[in-house]
């Protein structure tokens, strides 16, 4: 049925919300390269006939590449032990597959990780060592942890709270898919994992909306926030009042953040309770539109 | 207001759900009194005046330090490496509060451990070594590895995929709570993080409704099982109907388990679609009622 219903690809990807730093006008312009880049890079795949998650993946990747101003892969804030621990998730809306990684710390491309769990693991979600070790035997590049750790993050340039990368796409045959990349908050405790790697909390995608969210963690966590939106979306509401509701209840519980959510028939919506979120939409045959706050 | 509304105190317990297992009448008496002892401990704490969180946790610690049939604290399954890697989290329906731990290895109780979070860390979810030290600050006894590994479990004599152990309970002030420990699912690989830590898939509370949740948890996270029946409440669903669609949503993904759900108004669902769940109720001055399948 999907593979006959020609839709117009979408994807959106997001860089994170948090507050307005000072320093915001000298760093928009990269933000806004990185994000241009890595919705063209999704969009390529989309052209080139790939399905939503191959999409959605590509453009997580181009960002955790980038290693100045977004919070994954390489660049990501550091724990309180001065380590970076990464995690990341991604759905497919078809078939609800999914695969998630937690608390790596060699693993250059955690979304490819994640990825590498949908399609190779029988699980949903590994963490820490093991992880690592089933991304490298799936091929994915290791690094030494020292690799992760720039020189930016050390000294603190680079503002609290931001940077959480995330991408949904939609492809021309309807398919969904969602991907959210992180290196977690700033100060973090070793081992905590917050929403991103979480299905259903940072990330989502079914046959109706894909969902990737970004603020704080935990409370987005308690609110369920990713698949409290699709909830919604399957209750009747419209994407954007769905998505509106969901920040709002996370932020009954004392959080703000950001999402990014595409419905299956092409309704986005992009909505922030922060002070900013750097956030950006590629749709088929259209120039990249990108904001960064 | 919640605390001038008194209600009928109720607590559920689970010790999973699985196949039917040959064995399963020679050992049915052990388990019912396993959930017998629980439900009372549980129920103790709720006639004491204590609220749902304490009386779930209360439930939950009693089938974690059954070491014969049921999957949580020692005699947990064996992991592919031979080891034992527990999680556990909880849930507090009044203001969302939830804590959690993963890949535990040493810590006698891991849903202990999970309230230690809860109370006394900024995270949600905290995973591998650093989850065992927290419990260890918060003075949650510490075992080494071995001390899990049962010879039981060492001889595979316990079936596979049954007793990860749940509770959920409604205080006289009308607040719910929901607990769920495990020692995951055997053979899982190391690393591996199932429904049972995860918010709104293994486990859920709100003001509205408690889950606890059992079976194969790949699927439970791609439903984002205990989160759906929450949110199907709160659609106008019957609490009944809202766990049956769950399981069906559940089952649709090619999976098959079994949760304990309590609504506010003191609503009971104990529905499973595997072979069999160890189940059981206890209610403010009547017998506990249990089933071992």
């Amino acid at each position: 049925m999907s593979t006959l219903r020609r839709v117009q690809p979408v994807i959106l990807v997001h860089g994170g919300a948090g507050a307005r730093a000072p320093e915001l006008a000298a760093r928009a312009a990269a933000i806004e390269r990185a994000l241009g880049e890595a919705l063209r890079r999704g969009g390529a795949a989309l052209d080139r006939g790939g399905d939503a998650l191959d999409a959605a993946q590509a453009a997580v990747m181009c960002m955790e590449d980038e290693a100045d101003f977004l919070n994954a892969g390489r660049g990501s804030v550091l724990c309180s032990d001065g380590g970076v621990e990464m995690s990341a998730s991604l759905m497919r809306g078809r078939d609800r597959a999914a695969g998630a990684m937690a608390l790596l710390r060699t693993s250059r491309s955690p979304i490819a990780g994640a990825r590498a769990v949908l399609e190779r693991s029988p699980h949903v979600l590994l963490a820490g060592p093991a992880a690592d070790a089933l991304a490298d035997a799936a091929g994915i590049e290791q690094r030494p942890p020292a690799y992760f750790i720039t020189e930016r993050q050390q000294r603190r340039l680079v503002q609290d709270g931001r940077g959480t990368v995330g991408a949904v796409a939609l492809d021309g045959a309807g398919g969904l898919a969602a991907a959210t990349s992180t290196g977690g908050a700033r100060g973090q405790a070793a081992g905590r994992i917050g929403d991103s790697p979480l299905i259903g909390a940072g990330t989502w995608a079914d046959g109706r909306v894909a969902v990737s969210c970004t603020g704080d963690g935990e409370a987005f966590i308690r609110a369920a926030a990713a698949h409290q939106l699709a909830g919604r979306v399957v209750a009747g509401e419209a994407l954007a009042a769905a998505a509106a509701a969901t920040l709002d209840d996370v932020a009954s519980l004392g959080a703000r953040g950001g999402l990014i959510a595409l419905g299956a028939d092409g309704a986005v919506a992009m909505p922030f309770s922060a002070e900013a979120m750097a956030r950006g939409v590629w749709r088929a045959g259209a120039e990249v539109e990108v904001h960064a706050a």
